[in-house]
């Protein structure tokens, strides 16, 4: 399945002599390993966005500092753009390779260098997996507390690079929240310290411009986190609702009686019945959605709002709310929306996992929204997702062996995007833009906006040769795709009062 | 008292026709107020830090944002710089004014424009005061976290300015974790919105990067704050220490026993006496230091907290631990601190109040390092701070009558500063750079670093019209003040290993 990359980006750049640079990279840097064949190149035409495929000309795999900063100081003079990447687990194509680019593979860059239990923070390489950050604190009672579904795998470096999120951002924020410096190499081998170990830093906040960046304004070469004690307790209610507006409705209400749960996460019954199907969680299929909360902190707080929680859930119409009885329920409830994407591919040949957030009290009408569509374009969205932080997942079934399914499935994506943004939403919440929806963009921002991006991306690499063709499109492509230019929350988007 | 104001950037700014201007700006505007004459301007020479004092050029006080949208196109045109000012309680000269230069007042832009408990999100003009925003959304039992000691003053557009921080910002976070969204206008009068109604945004992250930009990117012309449930009771606990350095291991101690107090501040010697005279908040007068840490949220929690942290601060070598019986003690046991500095200003002809944040470990060697400083240079300094977040306010007392003391206390003023470096830390923690701390900034950062952030200022003010002289020094300038050019933590400080 390839059924949306796009080549203009590769188009677009000059050509290189792949044999000469290979030459000269050989000659510069006898010891970094190049992988420069069609069969050592096939295994990394792809991150976790699988429909996006392209092969890069060259992949680096370094194994020091110094030999990043050189490649990068080669690429410079000679022009030739670099896509960093880290465990190729992303899942909007930002680390997409370009044909006539170098991939530079920071995995092997994996050692944690420092946990510190006083100052609460760790120091590691960015090829370090998010988990095993979580599991070198653990001795001290200490986690990381961003957890992306990819968390086993995917890489801090890339979590940057995305700013990755998780079930427990709503409390605990996103990535951008949790760190407190990072080290980069510019596009000219330069080495900077963006943020400090400090509280604050002065100056404009370079550490959150560069957070979520998409590799876009340099390459990540060590990132210190900041880590949390591990809550006492953590308990899950799971409530049952008659219609997903009802479900939307008690989010809202749950945030707005002053909890904030350590995750709160909807599923709708399409979801439901296949989460049950796969991994027998004991959810109940007959409900139109349910909610799971879970609750952390300290035993008397967590006792106290897990009783409030309840009265909220029950007062906004919830047919049954059930608090897992024991560590073996609560697990076996989070198992199943954890799996909820792998159960979902069981019951439909292919799916298109989309990533948009909204305001959360715009959830019953963008669900009812979602659902229309998915009625006219007579395709099945189910609905998994962060509901606690509006952070939406649809996931549209479609059949790309069915003529004419998946110009569908991306006609009605691009639509709930759309949607998100008409109700003062925005196109991602935690995949990033990356590739796949670089063509949003033009709906989410204005002319003047996007040219700011262009400017500030020219600040770090005037020569765009970090990441082309991600994350900010260029004016002429919006003008291409139709773009609407209009204001966050002010699109036009003609059905909004239907729903 | 005029004793640090530098008179190089109005220096090398063109000359402006004054009349030919005003002239100009009367008829493209005839509502908007204009204050020109000597005695007008002069009530607006200086912001909070009236150490720096500095007539502008004219003075506009628009009441609408097309008013300031004119200004600035206008402005942009004559290529006359524009410094913002909201309350003008900035404590770091980031309001200064130009003499050839237009003073921008944003304070009549005062009106709350919604407040959303369910979204729990207010909407206000720039010149709403910090305070009035917590006020308006009491009703609904919410507030706004960040509470920097002049709340009752400042504006919130000041505090986006300068990210302001506050006794809770431990907890609760910056400014900049506690906005949504915000409304700017360009250098060229073009309108701008950052961030979103939702979690994420995509793109880069613009919203953080304006946050603390010190009016050097554009001007806020709203602001969508996120509210927070007011916690339902709140502790002090009053700890006394016979030694600087154990109350600061003590701090440390607190935060990896995994508490994240609601406030947890340090007092010297020196503070509590001046504030016991002042105030009579019932502060131990021998102590060498106290803490006050302030333990929120729901009663059971609480209980629990106190008596852990009283367990720690023991553990410590606390001499005594009382916990405020009631809370009109705990009311007594605040306004001690929060009157510290005036207490201060009772016991010396003049101080200066410095701003610097180091990792939390590092406070004992600071603390001694800033005593054998105050030995060295013959001034007494009160520490008086905010200890959890590492966040130093050292009071350097001095007289200005005195031959020589006001250049000992600029001295040691800059050595305090360049010590937080050397430990890794910053040289602002919540009151900004502004033009205070301009030269300290060739001591943070190297060239690369300065010359990206003057690379981003370009992306937006190519020109360098808004507030120009503040924030970021000239590499120009740091070569003149001798600057160090060395990285994050890496400054030669020579005493350094004395501590």
């Amino acid at each position: 399945m390839n059924i949306l990359y796009d080549e203009r980006v590769d188009g677009a750049l000059p050509a290189v002599d792949k044999s000469a640079l290979l030459a000269e990279l050989h000659a510069a840097l006898p010891d970094l390993e190049l992988l420069h064949t069609a069969e050592d190149l096939k295994p990394y035409e792809c991150d976790g966005l699988s429909a996006y495929r392209s092969v890069p000309m060259l992949v680096a795999l370094p194994e020091r500092i110094e030999q990043v900063q050189a490649l990068l100081r080669l690429c410079h003079v000679r022009k030739v753009p670099v896509v960093a990447r880290g465990a190729g687990t992303g899942l909007s194509g930002g680390a997409l390779p370009l044909e006539k680019g170098i991939l530079l593979v920071m995995a092997r860059f994996n050692r944690i260098l420092e946990v510190n239990p006083q100052g609460r923070f760790a120091r590691v390489q960015p090829g370090v997996r998010n988990l095993a950050i979580s599991q070198a604190a653990a001795p001290h009672g200490l986690y990381y507390a961003p957890d992306p579904s990819s968390q086993i795998a995917c890489s801090i470096g890339g979590n940057v690079a995305e700013n990755a999120g998780g079930v427990h951002c709503l409390k605990y924020g996103l990535t951008v929240h949790n760190l407190l410096k990072v080290d980069i190499l510019t596009v000219e081998g330069e080495h900077l310290t963006l943020g400090s170990d400090a509280l604050d830093s002065p100056g404009f906040d370079l550490l959150a411009l560069f957070t979520g960046s998409e590799g876009m304004l340099g390459i990540v070469t060590e990132v210190t986190v900041k880590l949390l004690p591990r809550p006492q307790v953590a308990r899950v209610l799971l409530a049952s609702f008659d219609s997903v507006e009802k479900a939307g409705r008690a989010v809202a209400d749950i945030i707005a009686a002053g909890i904030i749960p350590g995750g709160l996460e909807m599923m709708d019954n399409l979801s439901i019945r296949a989460a049950e199907d796969f991994i027998h969680a004991g959810y109940p299929v007959d409900a139109a959605a349910i909610l799971l909360c879970e609750l952390d902190g300290v035993e008397a707080d967590v006792q106290d709002d897990c009783e409030r929680v309840d009265g909220v859930l029950r007062a906004a119409g919830a047919t049954d709310v059930r608090l897992a009885c024991d560590e073996a329920e609560r697990v076996r409830f989070w198992a199943g929306r954890k799996n909820a994407f792998p159960a979902v591919g069981r019951i439909s040949p292919d799916y298109y996992c989309m990533d948009g957030t909204i305001p959360r009290r715009e959830l019953p009408r963008v669900l009812h929204g979602i659902a229309e569509l998915s009625e006219e374009f007579g395709l099945r969205v189910a609905n998994v997702f962060h509901a606690g932080d509006g952070n939406m997942h649809p996931l549209i079934l479609f059949d790309a062996n069915v003529p004419g399914e998946l110009e569908r499935a991306e006609a009605i994506g691009g639509r709930i995007l759309e949607l998100c943004v008409a109700v003062g939403g925005s196109i991602t919440g935690e995949h990033g833009v990356g590739r796949e929806k670089i063509n949003q963009m033009c709906a989410q921002f204005n002319s003047d906006e996007l040219t700011l991006f262009h400017a500030v991306k020219a600040a770090f690499d005037p020569d765009r040769l970090l990441n082309p063709g991600k994350n900010i499109p260029t004016l002429h492509r919006c003008a291409e795709f139709g773009a609407m230019h209009v204001h966050h929350g002010q699109l036009p988007f003609p059905d909004l009062e239907r729903f």
